[in-house]
């Protein structure tokens, strides 16, 4: 059994801060879940053009509100507490924080945790996982 | 691109209702992201004896406060909000809600659905993920 706190892995390399967010790592690859799990802050007034093209994300919005654009579609979608996204077609996409909002992500395959050491304060489009 | 409400989905067959516990499953496995994404609520008082042998389990506290006990080795952690613990050695434990507690929880593989509408009020000791 594995028990982590958000408090504590905060004060750890499991966090990293980037432009518009920053993401703790709870779950990563080496924790052998078949899943990575994160908690994201997306920083208010953050417009972030994101595409994963090797992994699935689902995302649920703990807290605040925002938006999501698909851009194959250019449909927008109204983010608050509730509201999931996952992105199953590897969807191109711009999140859009209205407010600070407080994201939990899962990633198939699990992120490494490496990712965003090798990239640090590069825009996300493109990018690897938040 | 998949959008899913909380709100909306505890209308439909995606809530379950047990005892001592619901949850609402916003990703299952014909989602085909490879895991399964639930919010579950323990009820405050509940406790529950589970053990998923054929499940991999991450979940989350999003509100509430309780224990799990590991009873491989009869350690008790806190659960409170931020408090992540998975399951990754199919560990057999006991859920207890202090509080009634809000959780976000991941599969892997992937909840069908259909499970829990076979075992409806069966105690969840033994019994398939919540």
């Amino acid at each position: 059994m594995i028990i982590r706190d958000l408090a504590e892995a905060n004060g750890t390399r499991r966090r990293v801060v980037s432009k518009g967010w920053e993401s703790t790592r709870l779950l990563l690859k080496d924790d052998a879940m078949g899943f990575s799990f994160h908690i994201t802050t997306i920083y208010a007034g953050a417009e972030l053009p994101m595409h994963y093209k090797n992994h699935l994300e689902a995302v649920y919005c703990i807290s605040g509100e925002g938006s999501i654009e698909d851009l194959a579609t250019g449909a927008r979608h109204e983010i608050r507490p509730g509201v999931l996204y996952a992105l199953d077609q590897h969807d191109r996409h711009i999140l859009r924080g209205r407010t600070e909002m407080v994201m939990a992500c899962v990633f198939n395959p699990p992120v490494t945790g490496r990712e965003v050491h090798d990239e640090t304060g590069a825009y996300p489009l493109e990018a690897e996982p938040v």
